[in-house]
């Protein structure tokens, strides 16, 4: 119904190979972003994450000593979306990630997290959710009437009974952007919510055991907007917060789910056009890859 | 049904009014963009026009010598849109304009053609339509199904009975984007199509004559796509066409429409995110001034 | 005698109404930048964190859980300023200040504070200054003969009897710029400065709370250089000194000056010439943000 | 004996198929930098373009009604390179080139012109050359005792019998840039150099039929360094040259090649890192476009 | 009385010498920007041109054939200023051209063209000045009171005397930009306005045979505002005006001043932090280059 | 045999004298990246690092009260380099610092090292080396073959016997850039390697404590790519790699050097064209300023 868009890309993730039949896990760009009620350009996520991962090609992780290429995954390229149409768009890409067992998707707005839940649950029953973000995405609806936007995924999936909420975890959440009742709706929901003035009093490890405790052997969804890491470090995104994660903090939560059943992860709100110096992709192509290097070690 | 989006701004075009009640012409801002297929952003076009207009406050035209501001002219902010909804927002858009007699829109990408058209035409009939554009905008889709889109305005508008399409006139089109059928169908609509090809090959003078003999005595609406112009002189545009006017042509373009019956005017497609010192806001502020002179003529 | 400059701006901060007349405390722009002694480009500062503070529409505050836009305040727009003169500027900045009782400035450079407190002094006599900045900026003068700019404010302050020294605590000092009697002239003149070096070795409770002791019930203003906060988080800046406050950080002493007796506060310093992410702005707008939530719980 | 860089791209032109083997004509990237004197960057030309090309899939020519995409060509992706060799990086290209019959490539630096010729004369004997430059890069070298750079291509490619300099014509030469011989060493070899300033006292048709004169019936090879156009309209290039053709000029030159026996071609010097708002690379993507196009008319 | 400013840059222009005792022609950097009324930075102009300038060492020009480096010529650095103060620094730029005979100046905003014409009117007594610029630049005052800033040097240049009316002549203004008695008060007070528009619809060696009539066997001097020239050619300098000269334009100008007994040069408002591509600069430093060179053909 | 190339710039580090006969110490320049493996771009360096240093010019150092510009100190300028030819470049480098007894380099990429270090060497005798960066550098070769890049001083230099390898300590190594066989090299080759995770589990203190114990009194030459720094911090560099140093933690370690017999310095691999807010060249040269300021404590 819909065709790829202009702006979708053709270079590879890591190089890897496009052949979704000789692969297991396929990674997807999901150029999307007009969910987005700030900056727009998440559309153009993929191409630079692809891009940025260029410097990771050939490399080992160098904590974990796996090569995540040598999975069997193929980038598969980019979803279609439909023009100008939140709703169609988040029933095309359902569809599309319906043919894909296990999918890594690079966003894209976070919007897209809906439609892959969806997918996810379809072959799991309700999962598990690591969900690093600046904000807990789970208004009732941003604009009056408006179901569907970036801010309002995780409402709609817990409505819909997509996420088992004894084992949704929220962490990164800061900030004043939203209304008042941004919190009290996500804790309302069943959210575990670590915000990151409960993170900044604990022990990095202590966060991490709850985050395994509570996710338990669950299959486990992890959904990563890089707004919850500071603009400092994550400039190029839609509705930066400031005071939030480092970097290395970043890497050592992603590090912290090794040997969950992680069923599926998707990377959003990369905002190229608001990222002069590349930095922003390099962080996401970074986290990518910390994520498949937790896949090769499961395997 | 739906309110302002977070990336409205608040300043004026010339630092104008915000009173409507005192003045007769009014001056919005559309932030919408999810029309566009290429580079988004045009979401932040009113904000930055405004603030480029603070440069030309207090100014006299240099050739008219009229001072724009000394019309009964208010700058009435930016209109409601309707997140991720391109229908939604078209009509939302169109119910907005209809409480303005006369209206001067800040684009957002040219799917809002369609909606101030239908309001325009509503008052005075079927409109003469001067047309600046590097494309034609008169697809039947962008995207199968997808009727609505910055690239379909006037093929919906022609559909709609709302051009005179006897004094129908595209100026600036050129370039290999969009399908093969991209100038057969706006030739078959009725538009007369001058290209930029065309426009090379013949004075100036001559061009600005043509289009003034098509117009005639029709009320006339001007919808001005800033990618018309050369991307050297407007870079900061979501599909920018090389080979387009240069600045001062533009200038002499509008220059020329003096005397005619200008009922309404829009400026689209200006794209901040990818305009990094300014310029193209700094030419699309001077535009509508051109605009606004000519309405101080003709009173 | 001078009027608004062309580069001041009209949207208002978190949507403010205009209207000082419904307000008790009112923001303004003070876009003046002369007094810099390296990158320009302050006086776009207001405009920026105005646009910037549109993320934060609606907000509470997600650890006081107050609402700033609830207090009666307006946002008045910018201060004219003398062209060319800073002296002649400083005395009109003053002049336009008399007529606020309780005002919060964005900054322009920081040449501005004496004149802003001079006006909080004439209504509460000899203040209480908690100050943050990567220099001390009470240079005798930076320039021969040259009695004000941006590194002096503090010095002339002092000598004008405007601070009560006993409670005069300047944070986040650091790095070589300016010459060798820096610290030795801000230590002489009775300042309480606390280095990042200091900083870093102590817990951040106790310095909020050495703060707190010193200001006790004094009436207290609060002068905030973004460039205390590292270029990482606040690249636009004049004068960027490596090795600064995080975000986080600012975040958390601003929030420990809770239930102190703040009468005036400023911003100062945000370049967004140099500001290509927008960030800096962003982190400004939430600290002007995070004063008018102290402000909201004190009353 | 070298492996694709880490900066080579994966996209393709125009969306294009990576099969070789299907298709007589093959578009490559060669990421080659280090032959530059001033700017570096060129190396991620290809992917620029490559990317920039996007805008016009299923895109028909404006004028002469051709697909480009409709003709047997693939994009076979990057060459290698020998890193920081230029010497042996150029017998590289030149081994690479020898694997394809028709060749179009995308730099890279100028450098890459000369294996390039020498693959093209290996086939067709001393080809007719179209330069189209800001500069001659005809200098016998740029630093002492280094006979290869991107200032030196056609110097060599006349020692080496490559050019058939009956036919060899330079286009846009113009600027005080190299030293006092450039002009003369040109003019010695034999180039027929039509400066800028002569183009601009010359009637455009006019000059378009000295170029086919002089070319006549022989095998042409086309090479275009994008800092023959002016820096406002390519300003991301190394040596940007001010007063060029515009982009309306430079496509009008190309396209008035239609008829000419053209064996080759290749864009150099379009450098991202130095084109902010992409507009340069959005220009190259079109050259190349203009240039398939020719082709596709020849068949 | 003042020192050097920080932002004083150490290069030189076209690598020339920094001793002024061996040469007759001195070239100087003025970092002035405080006269400036919209976008700062101009106080970077002087470090940029100088870095820009690098392609050009070892040129030469490309018509004239001459050497500009070959000239006695030194680059004796920058200016001091006085911090804030723009009576006090025109002052102490007088005080300083004071002691070169032949001076060219690299600034700096349009402010300092007043202290450099008294000095060379000191020596010549009342000279020809030829204007290049978007802006007559001779209002009474830009601000109430203010008579000294980057829109007054000519006004109060021919208030003092400093300029033979009958051969002052401007040439580029164009745009609304400034207030309705801008055109007037530049005719009023004697100067030929050659406007953009005027110079469109002649023949460029008409307006140059025009230009040197006037001004004929007087002593000349040049001010050259880099605003002159369109945005697209020039997008680093403080006020944009739309619809200036190209490139090319610009230059034949300049070349057309050939012969004229010149005695001084500024170049003026070149913004490096609104420069992103330095195509601004790059310009700039052709522009001194063309200067020099007529210089060259003089001697 | 090789000349200054076109991009080598004349300011000087601090505004330091450039008469070498006067002084012990010389800072020099290296602009030369042709050994880069992904972004490009160092080769303007120095000049930006000369230029950010302005910030420092007479300021003490605010830790240990010296001034490094009151050291016998000079900048000698840029050296020259053989263009497109690493190998010659490297043995051109080696020739100019032998005439230079304490020399501190301003890359440039890391190639740059492996010279110096040789002339060093030829001084001292195998010299203890602390080395900051994220990646090991020290590769058998990037590319087949290549012997000389960035990626490979270090094993270059063991190999020739210029490292003590039992005081060789590497600082801030991580990131999955690079084989697998990365880390193992280094290791291999007795490298010292604290990778960021290490560090992020100790004191710093305790860090610094076994740098000072490694090295003892051996002669110590200090290798810092600014790549050890965070993108956060550092953004322009050619590959930047996540989860580094803060600027802070930096400092702290160059400053824990105090003491050491330090005979050589460079710090390399800033890439301007990646830093569009300049804040890398900042950090650099305030890097430089802690070196200096160790050497003049040390007097």
């Amino acid at each position: 119904m819909a065709t790829t868009p202009t702006f979708a890309t053709l270079p590879t993730y890591l190089g890897l190979s496009r052949s979704p039949a000789e692969a297991a896990i396929h990674v997807a760009g999901i150029p999307f972003d007009i969910g987005t009620t700030n900056r727009s350009g998440a559309r153009f996520g993929p191409a630079a994450i692809r891009q940025a991962s260029r410097m990771l090609v050939d490399g080992d992780h160098p904590h974990w000593w796996v090569d995540p290429a040598a999975l069997p995954v193929a980038d598969i390229g980019d979803f279609a979306i439909a023009l100008g149409d939140i709703a169609g768009s988040l029933a095309l890409i359902e569809r599309q990630a319906a043919e894909h067992e296990h999918l890594v998707a690079l966003g894209g707005d976070h919007s897209i997290s809906l439609p892959l839940l969806r997918n996810h649950v379809r072959q799991h029953g309700p999962v598990a959710v690591v969900h690093f973000d600046a904000h807990p995405d789970t208004w009732d609806s941003e604009y009056p009437g408006q179901k569907y936007s970036h801010g309002t995924p995780f409402i709609r999936a817990i409505e819909e009974g997509l996420i088992d909420t004894a084992a949704y975890v929220q962490l990164g959440i800061r900030g004043p952007t939203g209304g008042p009742q941004d919190y009290a709706d996500a804790l309302k929901l069943g959210a575990r919510m670590i915000t990151l003035d409960e993170f900044r009093g604990r022990a990095l490890s202590e966060v991490i055991a709850e985050v395994r405790q509570r996710v338990g052997n669950r299959p486990a969804y992890v959904t990563l907007d890089i707004d919850c890491v500071d603009p400092a470090f994550a400039p190029g995104t839609g509705t930066p917060e400031v005071g939030g994660f480092s970097s290395w903090e970043i890497l050592q939560l992603v590090r912290g789910l090794k040997g969950l059943d992680l069923v599926g992860f998707d990377l959003v709100e990369v905002s190229p056009p608001f990222d002069p110096a590349g930095i922003t992709a390099i962080l996401a192509a970074n986290l990518v890859f910390e994520f498949l290097s937790l896949t090769a070690l499961a395997r």
